[in-house]
């Protein structure tokens, strides 16, 4: 029962420390790394080849620009991999990432989330969790319990 | 370890066939119904507030359009949710159902992927159950080599 | 003759406030509250299906990003819902939640108005009670009339 | 209780027919005109102007391209109009008229629809008469069940 | 040899004092107003009808959003009009003005420049002159050798 | 009193076909010819440099996906110079050819036309020679009655 | 002096065909392989990272959708990389793999060609090698001229 | 071996100082100009036709809006192209020299790199030149160990 949360770039940490606070507040046991698909091709293979086997069930990865981590850790890995469209400096409005995660080819799903959604892909990784594990199950009932409180606590405050 | 395929017209089932037949390929249980975020609200909310309890692991969901079933379900159920952007016939290029799924609000996470991906989203589902069965995992490896050996074929066909 | 305006998140509410101050100014009684799809869907439910029972006669909601609130309003209301789509922090320029309001499914339309345009959702709300109501509409007439004479105004002092 | 169905050009007529039908499925009554604000200026102000006059409650505009129809008509009538974008033979897939439509000027509001969303321009036009005649919002609540009927039968025939 | 520059709002006038101030340069007499075809619709009429009657040869038309103004004047004159894509405070990106001015329809063109390409506008209008102004044909050949001067200038200092 | 019709390529030709065929309905001399920016080069610049000294008032040029055509003519012309994009074969939607004829950098103007819209071209090129020759004009104002008399008409049809 | 032309899928060989014809009829020896970047990632590593040590100097890789295969060559290769965004069948208009192949992050450039441009990638092949080769470069120099040859004919044609 | 690095405009400058730097990083002769597709024809005519012939390898082109720069260049030189779509002030995002560059006809090629991708420009031409050196060949195979290594102690310092 621990999340991968890897990053192609340092670069991409705000965004994605999303993903690994939420995870946390689950009590997920989290293990963050940075892995570029361009930059450090050697080390994305083997990542994502032994990930099932060191105890991994679920990869979160996030990138930016033409954003290729998450769909080559898909290609080699049989975990359930969550990309996270990054909006780097110089991209198009943050649609090359989308699009580059998202329109992945028949036989290699990247579970994709909203631009900049680290928090979502972190909620996204403890529901496929709790799909087999009550405690999990229960953390996530409760989280939207949490929202809808919130909005109706919000809901209040604007009526006073 | 029971997958629901659910879309929001009979007309998104060409396309979402091809998730329940991979499902099937897998041994995987699908249970399929049509559930109308627009036109059926109520049976969308008694779906969504009772798949977990009734043994569904993870939830496939097809629409087009100002595409807003996905969304809904997840909103409702804390089981994984698969969306699937369906693109109906007045559809602009696809692009709203894409983004009607995918960019869903903090808190409620849609795993997304691509436009009339249903292969991919029962793949994803079937790797959601992998991530805790090691059967099924092993069936997805499996899955993997065969798709390296097409293309190894192809290769070789093409250098006869 | 009145009309309610809601929206997903209080962070919506600089945009809204439009439709309220234009509404008030024309005399029409407003109830404003938060309705989250995602986050209260039991409220939402229940909004819907009573809202044409209370005296509401049209129905303005602002959402951002994969913006179903105002068709998920729609598909559970007989009222006229108008969509105002929000640009929210992390919304692919505001496409998203333009797409998920307009591209509605044949048998459930929301009037959609521009990307922040809460100001027009009032005029409009107002229109549509204008249509039955000689007080409104002479308003709306005398509104355009100010409108014209601003802009008459605007074009003497350049030409000063 | 009369409903104006205007295009730019008789070449919008196999999408707005769909909008006819359904006012008069609802037993509303229906005025057909092409007014084009590009080649015939002088009717679009004299249609505009006295629109109200005439007894016409909402006033339906079809316009494909530079979709001027809608707004144009919206700027001298204090009616509600509703905008219906036409995908016509040139257009850069739809998205001209989307836009030429929706992003209309503050004080100014055009209540737009779907990309060829001539059906639901028909529903929004009962609608809006609903809102004050407690017959056709009984008709719209109606036509609403038959909706879910119809996917409920759907269903049914799906899991034969 | 009179061109006008008008807009559909004084919020355009930073935006369209390029136009004013290169036609200045040419010694070409410019007619500055505002013209709004969506809060003045009359003076639109009046002025699209006349212009060429009082000794206007080419107009210049600027406007934001769902921008109508060219091309309402375009539908009432004889004159060329040239547009001008303003983007605007809510637009999307400018998206809609450029769309909402360039895709007219068959019989009434209108010359679109670049977004905020105000200035080519102007000089755009002095060409359509220069056409059968040998003295203003030649001016524009100057002002082209002065474009071609500036950069060899630049290419200089920049070996320096 | 002449105009110029250029193309990139012969198959531009059922696009621009348009624009001779409305021109000579003026009774407007035209040229036509084919020149390729990328192909053509030199002959690019004899052309572009030499049209206003052979009695060419105006130039109409159309290209298709990386559209190079219309702005270089205009960058070594001080003829008005007008851009038709054309969707060609693997042009993306037609997107390319519009934004590389309608972007012009300040200095150099396109007045450019909507895709495809090799009519409007035409139509434009005799406004600009209406300008300043009143038989030209004249024809102008008779061809926008006949346009509106053809709406009337198709008005009166349809209410039979 | 041998060019790889590599693709992910044997569907994508009627595009990519039009690089091998054009760089046999410049007389360069091309080699064909089918190597899938999600499908076969072993594959990729060693075709990657033994090309230059092969005789290879350029490699030409088209794919479609969220098209990774040029970027992870690109990544693992010294060579230069010509990239072809394919027009697939399930694609979001050819967006996806043109963003998908051009938007790569600084350190690992792709030469990215138009979509379906395959032609164009064995004529920027060839010029890579002509820039160091006197023969090829001569090559690349008659081929222009017979470019220039056809559309002097073309317009000889047309003037008949 | 020398590179001809070129640009629109000086604004250009601060983007194209990358291609530059990392040039000279390599060793590698840099020639820097401005030529402007529109504003010097003749100088745009002078340096394509003749580069090849002074020494030149690779040519690398940056320019923004509707970018002709690099098109021209390739329609004249018979060397091996590179474009830098520039994000220039009033472009639409970036998306008009992205495809203005890009979209080239068939026989025509600009290897294109990203949106401000002037670092990537630099080292596509470097590969260029080392295709056939084996000295520049090993450069960049010590510059991607390079980066490689920055993202090791990148991930180093992340777990400490």
């Amino acid at each position: 029962m621990k999340v991968a949360v890897i990053m192609g770039s340092i670069s991409d940490m705000p965004v994605m420390q999303d993903a690994i606070d939420i995870l946390k507040s689950f009590n997920i046991e989290v293990e963050v790394d940075i892995v570029s698909a361009h930059r450090t091709p050697e080390k994305l293979f083997d990542f994502s080849q032994n990930a099932h086997t060191r105890g991994i069930s679920v990869i979160v990865a996030g990138a930016g620009g033409a954003a290729h981590l998450p769909g080559m850790v898909a290609s080699m890995s049989p975990l359930p991999v969550i990309g996270v469209p990054v909006k780097s400096s110089n991209s198009i409005d943050g649609w090359d990432s989308v699009l580059s995660i998202l329109q992945m080819p028949g036989g290699v799903p990247v579970a994709t989330v909203a631009l900049n959604g680290a928090k979502n892909a972190g909620i996204l990784a403890a529901q496929i969790i709790g799909s087999s594990n009550k405690e999990i199950l229960d953390r996530i009932i409760t989280y939207k319990l949490e929202l809808k409180e919130a909005v109706i606590t919000a809901s209040k405050n604007l009526k006073k």
